[in-house]
């Protein structure tokens, strides 16, 4: 049987999503906490991998098992076995041919900036503190040059060997709630540190340090260098990932 | 020149805001950022003490200092030195006859209770997850009784040496926001584990395994057997402390 599970996880004490050997991983801590349930050595694949200190509120995951555990059992057995710091929202049956991977259609990142002169301390592992007002409005501005089919290799880390840099971001959204500033950024995929490194350099926009139509160029320039500092990991959240044919881009 | 803060902090990682041997404390960490910032040895003065993994929102300390460090300065270079889990909200100068601890009028302490079917994964370190519904009605109810100045000694641990255990207790309140249950206690002084003590009698009451009137037998009977569980120190938050005459007791 297979099952798909909506997982959430504060990311903070965990060397990221994917199993490394001798790392505490979201991966790892949840194929023990399934070996300990079940007595099978079960792999688990996610819709993609997060970086370490990156948390999630939707990540998507999917693993076969022969146990007979009742489906409407599986979820409470599965926190029971976790830490607190990871959560089951929900499981179900998925079809055989169903892969959390493979078959992702959009997904959607949300970074979050403590925009308040001190810092909420009970968000101080869950969001970024920049304690000078951002201009917002600068920011949405700057984000629209962004949405479309783009080369992002200006928004990529250097790090990366994937070839093909072009992606579609459907919105990418800049919103003041309360003390909060939330980047939301949907799309058909994001390369390594891409979330990141639009918000960095949103937030110079922000600070009056570029000018909004400044990311028309660097898109184009397809150049590391010209985009902004990469964002804390902290501030990111992995929101939702969807599958299937209908699908809001909004 | 004396000087008084409003602190928070995530109690989580933390032995408590009292200074131990070998043990990383709230107070102990607010003194060695002073030593940096001034070449100061400063003994800090809380409002009381917090134990390990309690939360505060308003602790109020105070600390006299010879620096000349411009008062508006303050606040920033404290926060500079700080870990992030410890936020100076305010720094003002006090008279030289202020004391956080013995000037203390009225303290509130908030409990929050996560009640949603799931845990909320960014609350796991604030709040106490209940998954089954409380009856938020039964414990209000239970809680009413629990207000004047009674002897509290039911709901004070029993590893206390405090002779006198009266204390005048202006509200206890109960309510449910979103998903969440707010239990917000109110009074001239708190006995050692008093507020988590109330909350976990009234976590039963609201469970239905006790009638809201028993709350009345368990007072009179000033035997800390009688009252419930002391409910996890991680839901707890030291919310506000008040000086001075002119306190709303509501």
């Amino acid at each position: 049987m297979r099952l798909k599970c909506v997982v959430a996880y504060d990311g903070t004490d965990y060397s990221g999503f994917q199993v490394q050997p001798d790392q505490i991983t979201i991966q790892g801590e949840i194929e023990a906490a399934l070996q300990r349930i079940t007595g099978e050595e079960i792999q688990v694949y996610g819709s993609g991998r997060t970086d370490a200190g990156v948390h999630a509120r939707g990540q998507v995951i999917h693993f076969d098992t022969g146990s007979h555990i009742p489906l409407d059992k599986w979820r409470f057995v599965l926190n029971n076995q976790l830490p607190d710091a990871i959560v089951v929202r929900s499981v179900e049956e998925a079809d055989e041919s169903f892969h959390a991977r493979f078959d992702v259609q959009v997904k959607e990142y949300r970074y979050c900036i403590d925009n308040a002169p001190v810092a909420d301390v009970f968000r101080h592992r869950y969001a970024d503190h920049i304690r000078f007002p951002l201009d917002v409005e600068a920011m949405q501005q700057a984000a629209r040059h962004l949405e479309g089919k783009h080369d992002f290799t200006s928004f990529c880390s250097a790090k990366t060997y994937v070839e093909d840099k072009v992606r579609t971001v459907y919105r990418v959204k800049v919103e003041r709630s309360g003390h909060e500033v939330w980047v939301t950024c949907r799309g058909n995929g994001f390369l390594y540190n891409m979330v990141r490194i639009i918000v960095g350099t949103l937030v110079e926009v922000g600070q009056g340090k570029r000018a909004p139509d400044e990311l028309k160029e660097i898109l184009l320039a397809c150049d590391r260098e010209r985009a902004g500092k990469t964002a804390p990991a902290k501030g990111l959240t992995m929101w939702e990932v969807y599958y299937g044919t209908n699908i809001s881009k909004d």
